[in-house]
């Protein structure tokens, strides 16, 4: 509220979900590579393990990196527009970029093994989620970073930046889960309903994969925690608005 | 906007998208059966087929059912907010109840057939969509059906409501892809990455609940979109306001 707390702090609750988040980050982390190292004969490049390397970057890149440069704007809500703007861009160039990796990965790997490409489930959503991922990235960087689009254009397509963003974060959290349950189900087909400790394992990233999803979801919807315009901004906006044809004062909260 | 629309008439747009969502969840529901019809033999309560019921009953209630108890304040914008709470709380009780039937489903289908319970991901996933389903169900019913919960605490809980509302449905979404994938896996593993038919049907089943959820959300989440208090709610309200413990006049938007 604006009853005498300090510009400088955020709500109340919002550091304590985003230590929640980052915590959930790193274990989701420490538990694809404790599968990977512990049960799956860990992760190499060149050779049988190549394949490894796909659950690793797509952890990573889509889930990990994705859902901290959602988190951005909650994070650094009194540092500038402008740079806050940049790391978001630079966190989800970063993402795709590990992605991209783990997708090569698993196309070479298929290749050596002589498995065909993009028959599964998995396969398609996890492809659509990147492709459209890549897509959201260059129109993101086309209306917000480049001065070419104007104030009503960012203005339109700004709320559709935010709902394509969190959808495309759910469904490659989605994606994932396919990946583990493919996974499991192509190397421990047999002893899996047993609870053999690679299933339980595995079953519990993917708990840890809609856990860090709800969190970040959390404090990206919570209306009271979005990031406010700073001064200085609100100020340059309300002269944008005056000089743009006008639009409903009240409107566009 | 306020510009001489009649006021019966809902946003522009919002129709359009409403019919689209509604396709598609009547085209996931044949999809379903002609899975289940054309592959996997049919549906029955008793005898070999009884799993059956289990995705039948899932893409019915979980999916198709909530999503569209999720989308009633948007389609009835302009019935009176009482009758149409009823009509929330009933499509979700309906939803509830064939998610019920189905879980009972698998789990005599399993007892049956000597196959162990609970041990997936995607059990794991989606009975926690269920359980917690129901208990937003109930905690839904306890604040906002019954008088005894004050007008502060409502507005409280709503946003949690509204929040978790949608997450239990992006979830439910997810545990029936992974659902899919199970069965994919389990029923024709060897001939699923030559592109057969039945795997090419089911993933595009898969696509068709993600499209629903996505189409659904939007709906959901656009601003301009959401239900506007009707005259006399609004004049009920700011005297329970004046009433209340005082809040601040321009938040809660």
């Amino acid at each position: 509220g604006m009853d005498g707390a300090p510009p400088a702090a955020g709500p109340a609750g919002l550091s304590a979900f985003v230590a929640v988040s980052q915590l959930l980050g790193l274990t989701l982390l420490a538990t694809t590579g404790a599968w990977l190292g512990r049960f799956r004969g860990g992760v190499a490049w060149h050779g049988p393990l190549q394949f490894n390397v796909h659950p690793l970057c797509m952890v990573l890149g889509m889930v990990f990196l994705q859902g901290d440069a959602l988190l951005v704007y909650r994070v650094f809500r009194h540092e500038a527009k402008r740079s806050t703007k940049a790391l978001h861009a630079l966190l989800h160039g970063l993402a795709l970029l590990i992605a991209l990796i783990g997708i090569v990965a698993v196309f070479e790997s298929h290749r050596t093994k002589g498995i065909p490409d993009m028959y599964s489930l998995h396969s398609w959503c996890g492809m659509a989620a990147f492709v459209l991922y890549l897509l959201q990235w260059l129109l993101g960087c086309g209306f917000f970073l480049f001065p070419g689009a104007s104030f009503s254009l960012r203005s339109w397509y700004k709320p559709h930046h935010i709902f394509f963003g969190i959808a495309l974060f759910v469904l490659s959290i989605a994606a994932c889960l396919l990946g583990i349950t493919e996974m499991l189900l192509f190397n421990i087909r047999d002893s899996y309903s047993q609870f053999v400790p690679e299933g339980v394992l595995a079953n519990t990233l993917g708990v840890l994969l809609v856990a860090f999803g709800l969190v970040v979801g959390y404090v990206l919807t919570r209306d009271d925690w979005k990031r406010l315009p700073l001064a200085e901004e609100l100020a340059l906006s309300m002269d944008f608005k005056t000089l743009t044809e006008g639009e409903s004062p009240g409107g566009g909260t």
